[in-house]
Protein backbone atom coordinates (compact mmCIF):
# COMPACT_ATOMS: atom_id res chain seq x y z
CA UNK A 1 0.00 0.00 0.00
CA UNK A 2 1.79 2.94 -0.93
CA UNK A 3 0.64 5.83 1.15
CA UNK A 4 2.04 9.13 0.90
CA UNK A 5 1.21 10.57 3.62
CA UNK A 6 3.17 8.23 5.68
CA UNK A 7 6.03 8.58 3.84
CA UNK A 8 6.33 12.16 3.31
CA UNK A 9 4.91 13.71 6.48
CA UNK A 10 5.23 11.68 9.51
CA UNK A 11 8.57 12.89 11.36
CA UNK A 12 10.84 10.20 12.95
CA UNK A 13 10.25 11.06 16.81
CA UNK A 14 11.50 9.13 19.86
CA UNK A 15 10.06 8.18 22.81
CA UNK A 16 10.85 11.48 24.83
CA UNK A 17 8.49 13.53 21.73
CA UNK A 18 6.04 11.33 22.15
CA UNK A 19 5.78 12.89 25.89
CA UNK A 20 5.67 16.29 24.55
CA UNK A 21 2.18 15.17 22.37
CA UNK A 22 -1.33 16.11 23.71
CA UNK A 23 -3.89 13.54 23.03
CA UNK A 24 -6.22 13.50 19.76
CA UNK A 25 -9.81 13.39 19.82
CA UNK A 26 -12.12 12.94 16.91
CA UNK A 27 -15.71 12.97 17.40
CA UNK A 28 -16.54 11.71 14.30
CA UNK A 29 -20.25 12.88 13.57
CA UNK A 30 -20.51 13.14 9.28
CA UNK A 31 -20.84 10.36 7.08
CA UNK A 32 -19.83 12.15 4.17
CA UNK A 33 -16.71 11.55 2.57
CA UNK A 34 -15.00 14.84 2.28
CA UNK A 35 -15.38 14.57 5.48
CA UNK A 36 -14.53 11.02 6.96
CA UNK A 37 -11.45 12.06 5.18
CA UNK A 38 -10.20 14.18 7.11
CA UNK A 39 -11.37 12.48 9.96
CA UNK A 40 -9.47 8.97 8.84
CA UNK A 41 -6.53 11.41 7.52
CA UNK A 42 -5.76 13.22 11.08
CA UNK A 43 -6.57 10.25 13.15
CA UNK A 44 -3.63 8.44 11.26
CA UNK A 45 -1.48 11.45 11.72
CA UNK A 46 -1.76 12.05 15.53
CA UNK A 47 -1.06 8.57 16.13
CA UNK A 48 1.25 7.74 13.58
CA UNK A 49 3.13 11.11 15.94
CA UNK A 50 2.78 9.65 18.66
CA UNK A 51 -0.49 11.58 19.89
CA UNK A 52 -2.92 8.73 22.17
CA UNK A 53 -5.76 9.09 19.72
CA UNK A 54 -9.43 8.45 19.62
CA UNK A 55 -12.17 8.40 17.13
CA UNK A 56 -15.92 8.47 19.00
CA UNK A 57 -18.12 7.60 16.09
CA UNK A 58 -21.52 9.64 15.96
CA UNK A 59 -24.60 10.29 14.31
CA UNK A 60 -23.99 9.63 10.67
CA UNK A 61 -20.40 9.09 11.60
CA UNK A 62 -20.98 5.77 12.89
CA UNK A 63 -22.39 4.71 9.18
CA UNK A 64 -18.29 4.16 8.46
CA UNK A 65 -17.67 1.75 10.94
CA UNK A 66 -20.79 -0.37 10.05
CA UNK A 67 -20.01 -3.30 7.90
CA UNK A 68 -20.21 -2.78 4.38
CA UNK A 69 -22.49 -6.23 3.39
CA UNK A 70 -25.57 -4.55 6.41
CA UNK A 71 -27.73 -3.27 3.98
CA UNK A 72 -30.84 -2.55 6.33
CA UNK A 73 -30.55 -2.75 9.99
CA UNK A 74 -32.98 -1.87 13.12
CA UNK A 75 -36.21 -3.51 14.21
CA UNK A 76 -38.91 -1.17 13.23
CA UNK A 77 -39.88 0.99 9.71
CA UNK A 78 -38.43 3.72 10.64
CA UNK A 79 -34.82 2.31 11.68
CA UNK A 80 -34.87 0.55 8.27
CA UNK A 81 -35.41 3.71 6.99
CA UNK A 82 -32.77 5.31 7.64
CA UNK A 83 -30.21 3.07 6.88
CA UNK A 84 -32.08 2.40 3.31
CA UNK A 85 -31.89 5.93 2.63
CA UNK A 86 -27.88 6.51 3.57
CA UNK A 87 -26.82 3.26 3.16
CA UNK A 88 -24.03 2.52 5.95
CA UNK A 89 -20.72 1.08 5.38
CA UNK A 90 -17.31 3.23 4.09
CA UNK A 91 -17.81 1.52 0.70
CA UNK A 92 -20.62 2.97 0.58
CA UNK A 93 -19.32 7.16 1.36
CA UNK A 94 -21.35 10.36 -0.17
CA UNK A 95 -20.28 13.66 -0.59
CA UNK A 96 -21.26 16.43 1.67
CA UNK A 97 -21.89 18.37 -1.91
CA UNK A 98 -21.50 17.61 -5.42
CA UNK A 99 -22.42 14.05 -5.05
CA UNK A 100 -23.91 13.40 -8.66
CA UNK A 101 -25.35 9.94 -7.61
CA UNK A 102 -21.70 8.56 -6.91
CA UNK A 103 -19.63 10.35 -9.86
CA UNK A 104 -18.21 12.94 -7.17
CA UNK A 105 -16.88 10.09 -4.79
CA UNK A 106 -15.64 8.20 -7.50
CA UNK A 107 -13.82 11.00 -9.52
CA UNK A 108 -12.46 12.25 -5.59
CA UNK A 109 -11.06 8.57 -4.78
CA UNK A 110 -9.64 8.63 -8.67
CA UNK A 111 -7.66 11.47 -7.69
CA UNK A 112 -6.88 10.72 -4.79
CA UNK A 113 -5.43 7.33 -6.25
CA UNK A 114 -3.54 9.04 -8.51
CA UNK A 115 -2.03 11.21 -5.80
CA UNK A 116 -1.04 8.32 -3.26
CA UNK A 117 -3.56 9.68 -1.15
CA UNK A 118 -4.82 6.52 0.97
CA UNK A 119 -8.58 5.65 0.67
CA UNK A 120 -10.74 5.85 3.92
CA UNK A 121 -11.05 2.69 4.36
CA UNK A 122 -7.08 2.20 3.66
CA UNK A 123 -7.04 4.64 6.29
CA UNK A 124 -9.50 2.85 8.91
CA UNK A 125 -7.06 0.16 8.66
CA UNK A 126 -4.07 1.92 9.26
CA UNK A 127 -5.34 3.47 12.42
CA UNK A 128 -6.47 0.14 14.00
CA UNK A 129 -2.73 -1.45 13.06
CA UNK A 130 -1.77 1.98 14.85
CA UNK A 131 -3.54 1.73 18.04
CA UNK A 132 -6.09 4.32 17.27
CA UNK A 133 -9.49 3.76 19.85
CA UNK A 134 -12.01 3.66 17.31
CA UNK A 135 -15.41 4.08 19.92
CA UNK A 136 -18.99 3.66 18.09
CA UNK A 137 -21.44 5.88 20.19
CA UNK A 138 -23.99 3.78 22.48
CA UNK A 139 -26.77 6.07 22.12
CA UNK A 140 -26.43 6.16 17.90
CA UNK A 141 -26.54 2.30 18.06
CA UNK A 142 -29.47 2.48 20.14
CA UNK A 143 -31.78 4.71 17.85
CA UNK A 144 -30.69 2.78 14.66
CA UNK A 145 -31.20 -0.25 16.15
CA UNK A 146 -27.37 -1.48 15.46
CA UNK A 147 -25.79 -4.25 16.89
CA UNK A 148 -22.57 -4.86 17.70
CA UNK A 149 -22.34 -8.01 14.74
CA UNK A 150 -23.28 -5.05 12.53
CA UNK A 151 -19.87 -2.97 13.24
CA UNK A 152 -16.82 -4.13 11.77
CA UNK A 153 -13.94 -5.79 13.58
CA UNK A 154 -11.44 -4.25 16.02
CA UNK A 155 -13.91 -1.50 17.83
CA UNK A 156 -13.75 -1.28 21.45
CA UNK A 157 -17.16 -1.68 23.45
CA UNK A 158 -19.81 0.96 22.43
CA UNK A 159 -19.88 4.26 24.67
CA UNK A 160 -21.36 7.22 25.26
CA UNK A 161 -20.68 11.31 25.79
CA UNK A 162 -19.29 11.49 28.92
CA UNK A 163 -16.70 8.75 28.46
CA UNK A 164 -15.89 11.16 25.34
CA UNK A 165 -15.35 14.46 27.50
CA UNK A 166 -13.52 12.28 30.03
CA UNK A 167 -11.10 11.57 26.94
CA UNK A 168 -10.98 14.97 25.44
CA UNK A 169 -9.78 16.94 28.86
CA UNK A 170 -6.19 18.18 27.67
CA UNK A 171 -6.57 16.64 24.70
CA UNK A 172 -7.27 18.51 21.14
CA UNK A 173 -10.16 17.74 19.84
CA UNK A 174 -12.16 18.03 17.10
CA UNK A 175 -15.95 17.89 15.88
CA UNK A 176 -15.83 16.42 12.05
CA UNK B 1 -38.87 13.63 32.19
CA UNK B 2 -36.91 10.13 31.54
CA UNK B 3 -33.31 11.27 30.40
CA UNK B 4 -31.57 7.73 29.95
CA UNK B 5 -28.63 10.34 29.24
CA UNK B 6 -28.43 11.65 32.86
CA UNK B 7 -29.79 8.23 33.94
CA UNK B 8 -27.12 5.99 32.40
CA UNK B 9 -24.08 7.99 31.86
CA UNK B 10 -23.12 10.50 34.05
CA UNK B 11 -20.90 9.40 36.91
CA UNK B 12 -21.17 10.49 40.42
CA UNK B 13 -18.40 13.08 41.16
CA UNK B 14 -17.22 14.57 44.31
CA UNK B 15 -15.86 18.23 44.25
CA UNK B 16 -12.05 16.96 43.69
CA UNK B 17 -13.42 15.55 40.36
CA UNK B 18 -14.41 19.22 38.98
CA UNK B 19 -11.57 20.74 40.14
CA UNK B 20 -10.05 18.36 37.38
CA UNK B 21 -12.17 18.93 34.61
CA UNK B 22 -11.47 21.85 32.02
CA UNK B 23 -14.21 23.73 31.02
CA UNK B 24 -16.10 23.42 27.52
CA UNK B 25 -17.26 25.45 25.38
CA UNK B 26 -19.47 25.02 22.31
CA UNK B 27 -19.52 27.42 19.02
CA UNK B 28 -23.55 26.45 18.25
CA UNK B 29 -23.04 27.38 14.71
CA UNK B 30 -25.64 24.77 12.83
CA UNK B 31 -29.39 25.43 13.23
CA UNK B 32 -29.99 21.70 12.36
CA UNK B 33 -31.88 19.32 14.51
CA UNK B 34 -29.05 16.25 13.78
CA UNK B 35 -26.37 19.22 14.89
CA UNK B 36 -28.35 20.96 17.74
CA UNK B 37 -29.24 17.32 19.69
CA UNK B 38 -24.98 17.16 19.68
CA UNK B 39 -24.71 20.46 21.22
CA UNK B 40 -27.38 19.92 23.78
CA UNK B 41 -26.54 16.24 24.43
CA UNK B 42 -22.56 17.32 24.96
CA UNK B 43 -23.31 20.42 26.89
CA UNK B 44 -25.28 18.84 29.85
CA UNK B 45 -23.24 15.66 29.69
CA UNK B 46 -20.39 18.46 30.31
CA UNK B 47 -22.37 20.22 33.39
CA UNK B 48 -23.73 17.29 34.66
CA UNK B 49 -19.74 16.05 34.91
CA UNK B 50 -19.16 19.11 36.53
CA UNK B 51 -17.26 20.74 33.56
CA UNK B 52 -18.11 25.01 33.35
CA UNK B 53 -20.04 25.01 30.73
CA UNK B 54 -21.27 27.41 27.92
CA UNK B 55 -22.83 27.31 24.61
CA UNK B 56 -22.09 30.25 22.37
CA UNK B 57 -25.03 31.07 19.66
CA UNK B 58 -24.22 31.95 16.39
CA UNK B 59 -25.28 32.31 12.96
CA UNK B 60 -27.96 29.49 11.84
CA UNK B 61 -27.66 28.39 15.81
CA UNK B 62 -28.97 31.50 16.83
CA UNK B 63 -32.44 30.51 15.71
CA UNK B 64 -32.06 27.56 18.67
CA UNK B 65 -32.64 30.24 21.21
CA UNK B 66 -35.01 32.60 19.76
CA UNK B 67 -38.88 32.42 20.89
CA UNK B 68 -40.89 29.49 18.75
CA UNK B 69 -44.02 31.75 18.57
CA UNK B 70 -41.47 34.01 16.73
CA UNK B 71 -42.44 34.12 13.33
CA UNK B 72 -41.04 37.43 10.88
CA UNK B 73 -38.21 39.01 12.61
CA UNK B 74 -35.94 42.37 11.23
CA UNK B 75 -36.84 45.75 10.02
CA UNK B 76 -36.12 45.07 6.53
CA UNK B 77 -37.36 42.67 3.83
CA UNK B 78 -33.62 41.11 3.84
CA UNK B 79 -34.08 40.20 7.20
CA UNK B 80 -37.37 39.08 7.07
CA UNK B 81 -36.63 36.80 4.36
CA UNK B 82 -34.06 34.82 6.24
CA UNK B 83 -35.84 33.84 9.05
CA UNK B 84 -39.07 33.43 6.51
CA UNK B 85 -36.94 31.17 5.03
CA UNK B 86 -35.57 29.22 8.18
CA UNK B 87 -37.89 29.68 10.74
CA UNK B 88 -36.37 30.16 13.98
CA UNK B 89 -37.35 28.07 17.07
CA UNK B 90 -36.29 24.85 18.76
CA UNK B 91 -39.51 23.46 17.63
CA UNK B 92 -39.14 24.05 14.03
CA UNK B 93 -35.54 22.71 13.46
CA UNK B 94 -34.38 20.91 10.26
CA UNK B 95 -32.39 18.03 9.63
CA UNK B 96 -29.08 18.74 7.59
CA UNK B 97 -30.12 16.11 5.63
CA UNK B 98 -33.06 13.89 5.13
CA UNK B 99 -35.23 16.39 5.72
CA UNK B 100 -38.21 15.49 3.88
CA UNK B 101 -40.53 17.89 4.77
CA UNK B 102 -40.11 17.36 8.27
CA UNK B 103 -40.92 13.75 7.97
CA UNK B 104 -37.04 12.95 8.67
CA UNK B 105 -36.99 15.02 11.88
CA UNK B 106 -39.99 13.36 13.51
CA UNK B 107 -38.66 9.86 12.78
CA UNK B 108 -35.84 11.09 14.58
CA UNK B 109 -37.50 12.75 17.32
CA UNK B 110 -39.55 9.46 17.36
CA UNK B 111 -36.92 7.04 17.30
CA UNK B 112 -35.23 8.99 20.38
CA UNK B 113 -38.59 9.30 22.19
CA UNK B 114 -38.60 5.33 21.93
CA UNK B 115 -35.36 5.09 23.28
CA UNK B 116 -35.86 7.74 25.96
CA UNK B 117 -33.30 10.21 24.37
CA UNK B 118 -34.83 13.89 25.72
CA UNK B 119 -35.40 16.20 22.67
CA UNK B 120 -32.97 19.33 22.21
CA UNK B 121 -35.94 21.45 24.26
CA UNK B 122 -35.82 19.21 27.45
CA UNK B 123 -31.98 19.53 26.80
CA UNK B 124 -32.22 23.25 26.53
CA UNK B 125 -34.22 23.01 29.90
CA UNK B 126 -32.13 20.75 31.52
CA UNK B 127 -28.69 22.70 30.56
CA UNK B 128 -30.62 26.08 32.09
CA UNK B 129 -31.53 23.76 35.50
CA UNK B 130 -27.51 22.87 35.44
CA UNK B 131 -26.43 26.32 35.03
CA UNK B 132 -24.74 25.99 31.41
CA UNK B 133 -24.42 29.44 30.44
CA UNK B 134 -26.32 30.22 26.85
CA UNK B 135 -24.99 33.39 25.24
CA UNK B 136 -26.75 34.75 21.97
CA UNK B 137 -23.48 36.19 19.30
CA UNK B 138 -24.41 40.12 19.29
CA UNK B 139 -23.26 40.45 15.96
CA UNK B 140 -26.25 37.78 14.47
CA UNK B 141 -28.68 39.56 16.65
CA UNK B 142 -27.86 42.71 14.62
CA UNK B 143 -27.85 40.94 11.09
CA UNK B 144 -30.55 39.40 11.59
CA UNK B 145 -32.52 42.23 13.92
CA UNK B 146 -33.37 39.80 16.45
CA UNK B 147 -34.31 42.27 19.73
CA UNK B 148 -34.10 40.91 23.39
CA UNK B 149 -37.39 40.22 23.71
CA UNK B 150 -37.51 38.06 20.46
CA UNK B 151 -35.20 35.71 22.72
CA UNK B 152 -36.00 33.14 25.19
CA UNK B 153 -35.49 33.95 28.57
CA UNK B 154 -32.82 32.43 30.63
CA UNK B 155 -29.67 33.84 28.37
CA UNK B 156 -27.35 35.95 29.28
CA UNK B 157 -25.82 39.25 27.49
CA UNK B 158 -25.32 39.22 23.99
CA UNK B 159 -21.37 38.63 23.34
CA UNK B 160 -18.85 38.80 20.60
CA UNK B 161 -15.96 36.75 19.57
CA UNK B 162 -13.78 37.96 22.01
CA UNK B 163 -15.60 36.76 24.97
CA UNK B 164 -16.14 33.37 23.32
CA UNK B 165 -12.34 33.25 22.84
CA UNK B 166 -11.57 34.25 26.06
CA UNK B 167 -13.92 31.30 27.33
CA UNK B 168 -11.97 28.70 25.39
CA UNK B 169 -8.73 28.96 26.71
CA UNK B 170 -8.07 26.11 28.85
CA UNK B 171 -11.38 24.51 27.13
CA UNK B 172 -12.55 22.01 24.98
CA UNK B 173 -13.98 23.59 22.54
CA UNK B 174 -16.20 22.54 20.19
CA UNK B 175 -17.26 24.19 16.93
CA UNK B 176 -20.50 22.46 15.47
CA UNK C 1 -12.81 50.39 6.01
CA UNK C 2 -14.93 50.91 9.42
CA UNK C 3 -14.52 47.73 11.00
CA UNK C 4 -17.14 46.58 13.42
CA UNK C 5 -15.44 44.16 15.01
CA UNK C 6 -12.33 45.64 15.55
CA UNK C 7 -13.90 48.83 17.06
CA UNK C 8 -16.02 47.11 19.25
CA UNK C 9 -15.30 44.11 20.61
CA UNK C 10 -11.19 44.14 20.65
CA UNK C 11 -10.06 44.98 24.09
CA UNK C 12 -6.80 46.65 24.63
CA UNK C 13 -4.04 44.23 25.61
CA UNK C 14 -0.59 44.25 26.94
CA UNK C 15 2.36 42.23 26.59
CA UNK C 16 1.80 40.47 29.42
CA UNK C 17 -2.19 39.64 28.53
CA UNK C 18 -0.15 37.83 25.23
CA UNK C 19 1.27 35.17 27.57
CA UNK C 20 -1.64 34.05 28.93
CA UNK C 21 -3.11 33.47 25.73
CA UNK C 22 -2.91 29.97 23.66
CA UNK C 23 -2.60 29.43 20.36
CA UNK C 24 -5.79 29.45 17.70
CA UNK C 25 -5.63 27.22 15.18
CA UNK C 26 -8.53 26.92 12.57
CA UNK C 27 -8.83 24.37 10.14
CA UNK C 28 -10.76 26.07 7.55
CA UNK C 29 -11.90 23.16 5.74
CA UNK C 30 -15.51 24.33 4.64
CA UNK C 31 -15.71 27.29 1.34
CA UNK C 32 -18.76 28.27 2.63
CA UNK C 33 -19.90 31.53 3.25
CA UNK C 34 -21.25 31.29 6.31
CA UNK C 35 -18.15 28.77 7.16
CA UNK C 36 -15.60 30.83 5.84
CA UNK C 37 -17.14 33.95 7.72
CA UNK C 38 -17.22 32.90 11.19
CA UNK C 39 -13.37 31.18 10.19
CA UNK C 40 -12.49 34.91 9.33
CA UNK C 41 -13.92 36.98 12.34
CA UNK C 42 -12.51 34.32 14.28
CA UNK C 43 -8.91 34.42 13.12
CA UNK C 44 -8.87 37.82 13.05
CA UNK C 45 -9.90 38.34 16.59
CA UNK C 46 -8.02 35.89 18.02
CA UNK C 47 -4.85 37.89 16.42
CA UNK C 48 -6.36 41.39 17.65
CA UNK C 49 -6.24 39.48 21.21
CA UNK C 50 -2.69 38.32 20.81
CA UNK C 51 -3.48 34.84 20.29
CA UNK C 52 -0.79 33.51 17.90
CA UNK C 53 -3.22 32.28 15.15
CA UNK C 54 -3.10 29.93 12.31
CA UNK C 55 -5.41 29.13 9.72
CA UNK C 56 -4.49 25.92 7.76
CA UNK C 57 -7.26 25.85 4.29
CA UNK C 58 -7.82 22.47 3.24
CA UNK C 59 -10.17 20.25 1.02
CA UNK C 60 -13.20 23.06 0.24
CA UNK C 61 -11.94 25.40 2.15
CA UNK C 62 -8.97 26.07 0.01
CA UNK C 63 -10.78 27.98 -2.18
CA UNK C 64 -11.02 30.74 -0.24
CA UNK C 65 -7.11 31.42 -0.70
CA UNK C 66 -7.18 30.58 -4.65
CA UNK C 67 -6.80 33.83 -7.16
CA UNK C 68 -10.10 35.11 -7.75
CA UNK C 69 -8.82 35.04 -11.42
CA UNK C 70 -8.08 31.40 -11.57
CA UNK C 71 -11.34 29.81 -13.01
CA UNK C 72 -9.98 26.58 -14.58
CA UNK C 73 -7.38 24.79 -13.02
CA UNK C 74 -5.76 21.24 -13.08
CA UNK C 75 -4.02 19.16 -15.40
CA UNK C 76 -6.59 16.37 -16.47
CA UNK C 77 -10.55 16.35 -16.80
CA UNK C 78 -11.09 15.58 -13.29
CA UNK C 79 -9.80 18.07 -11.78
CA UNK C 80 -10.54 20.68 -14.19
CA UNK C 81 -14.43 20.02 -13.36
CA UNK C 82 -13.97 20.05 -9.82
CA UNK C 83 -13.30 23.41 -10.17
CA UNK C 84 -15.86 24.55 -12.83
CA UNK C 85 -18.10 23.21 -10.32
CA UNK C 86 -16.99 25.27 -7.37
CA UNK C 87 -15.51 28.31 -8.76
CA UNK C 88 -12.58 28.73 -6.47
CA UNK C 89 -11.84 32.34 -5.12
CA UNK C 90 -13.27 34.50 -1.70
CA UNK C 91 -15.29 36.55 -4.32
CA UNK C 92 -17.14 32.93 -4.90
CA UNK C 93 -18.22 32.31 -2.14
CA UNK C 94 -21.68 30.02 -1.83
CA UNK C 95 -24.04 29.52 0.90
CA UNK C 96 -24.11 25.84 2.37
CA UNK C 97 -27.85 26.80 2.77
CA UNK C 98 -30.36 29.37 1.31
CA UNK C 99 -28.04 29.79 -1.97
CA UNK C 100 -30.19 30.52 -4.22
CA UNK C 101 -27.83 31.04 -7.07
CA UNK C 102 -26.48 33.47 -4.98
CA UNK C 103 -29.13 35.81 -3.99
CA UNK C 104 -28.54 34.49 -0.30
CA UNK C 105 -25.10 35.60 -0.69
CA UNK C 106 -25.63 39.03 -1.85
CA UNK C 107 -28.40 39.34 1.22
CA UNK C 108 -25.70 38.09 3.56
CA UNK C 109 -23.39 40.37 2.60
CA UNK C 110 -25.40 43.45 1.91
CA UNK C 111 -26.77 42.81 5.59
CA UNK C 112 -23.11 42.55 6.74
CA UNK C 113 -21.86 46.07 5.01
CA UNK C 114 -25.50 47.67 6.76
CA UNK C 115 -24.47 46.50 10.14
CA UNK C 116 -20.25 47.41 10.03
CA UNK C 117 -19.81 43.85 9.42
CA UNK C 118 -16.38 43.60 8.03
CA UNK C 119 -16.42 41.27 4.40
CA UNK C 120 -14.64 38.00 4.23
CA UNK C 121 -11.81 39.36 1.71
CA UNK C 122 -11.52 42.16 4.14
CA UNK C 123 -10.98 39.87 7.24
CA UNK C 124 -8.87 37.74 4.86
CA UNK C 125 -6.82 41.24 4.61
CA UNK C 126 -7.07 42.14 8.34
CA UNK C 127 -5.62 38.24 8.83
CA UNK C 128 -2.82 38.98 6.71
CA UNK C 129 -1.20 42.57 8.44
CA UNK C 130 -2.30 41.25 12.30
CA UNK C 131 0.11 38.33 11.10
CA UNK C 132 -1.98 35.23 11.01
CA UNK C 133 -0.16 32.46 9.31
CA UNK C 134 -2.22 31.14 6.14
CA UNK C 135 -0.71 27.93 5.34
CA UNK C 136 -2.19 26.22 1.90
CA UNK C 137 -2.87 22.28 2.29
CA UNK C 138 -0.06 20.60 0.27
CA UNK C 139 -2.11 17.22 -0.14
CA UNK C 140 -5.20 19.20 -1.41
CA UNK C 141 -3.44 21.06 -3.36
CA UNK C 142 -2.54 18.33 -5.10
CA UNK C 143 -5.41 16.46 -5.73
CA UNK C 144 -6.90 19.31 -7.45
CA UNK C 145 -3.81 20.24 -9.17
CA UNK C 146 -3.16 24.01 -7.73
CA UNK C 147 0.48 25.44 -8.52
CA UNK C 148 1.48 28.30 -5.81
CA UNK C 149 1.13 30.75 -9.02
CA UNK C 150 -2.71 30.07 -8.65
CA UNK C 151 -2.65 30.80 -4.98
CA UNK C 152 -3.21 34.68 -3.17
CA UNK C 153 -0.52 36.37 -1.80
CA UNK C 154 1.03 36.21 1.39
CA UNK C 155 0.16 32.29 2.24
CA UNK C 156 2.91 30.10 3.89
CA UNK C 157 4.62 27.35 2.63
CA UNK C 158 2.36 24.53 1.49
CA UNK C 159 1.80 21.72 4.83
CA UNK C 160 0.39 18.67 5.41
CA UNK C 161 -1.21 16.79 8.62
CA UNK C 162 1.44 16.74 10.61
CA UNK C 163 2.33 20.45 11.01
CA UNK C 164 -1.39 21.25 11.66
CA UNK C 165 -1.55 18.71 14.33
CA UNK C 166 2.05 19.79 15.91
CA UNK C 167 0.68 23.73 15.68
CA UNK C 168 -2.38 22.52 17.35
CA UNK C 169 -0.82 21.00 20.62
CA UNK C 170 -2.01 23.71 23.43
CA UNK C 171 -4.14 25.26 21.31
CA UNK C 172 -7.40 26.73 21.07
CA UNK C 173 -8.32 24.14 17.39
CA UNK C 174 -11.48 24.49 15.37
CA UNK C 175 -12.54 22.82 12.74
CA UNK C 176 -14.90 24.71 10.99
Amino acid sequence: MAVRQAELEIPAHTHEDQHKHEKLVIIAWSGDLDKVWPQMILATTGAAMGMPTTIFFTFWGLFSVVKDQVRITGENWMQKMMTVLDRPGMEHLKLGKMNFGGAGPAMMKHLGKQHGVASPNELLEIARELGVRLVPCQMTMDLLGLQPEDMIDGLEEPAGATSMLLEAQDAVTLFI
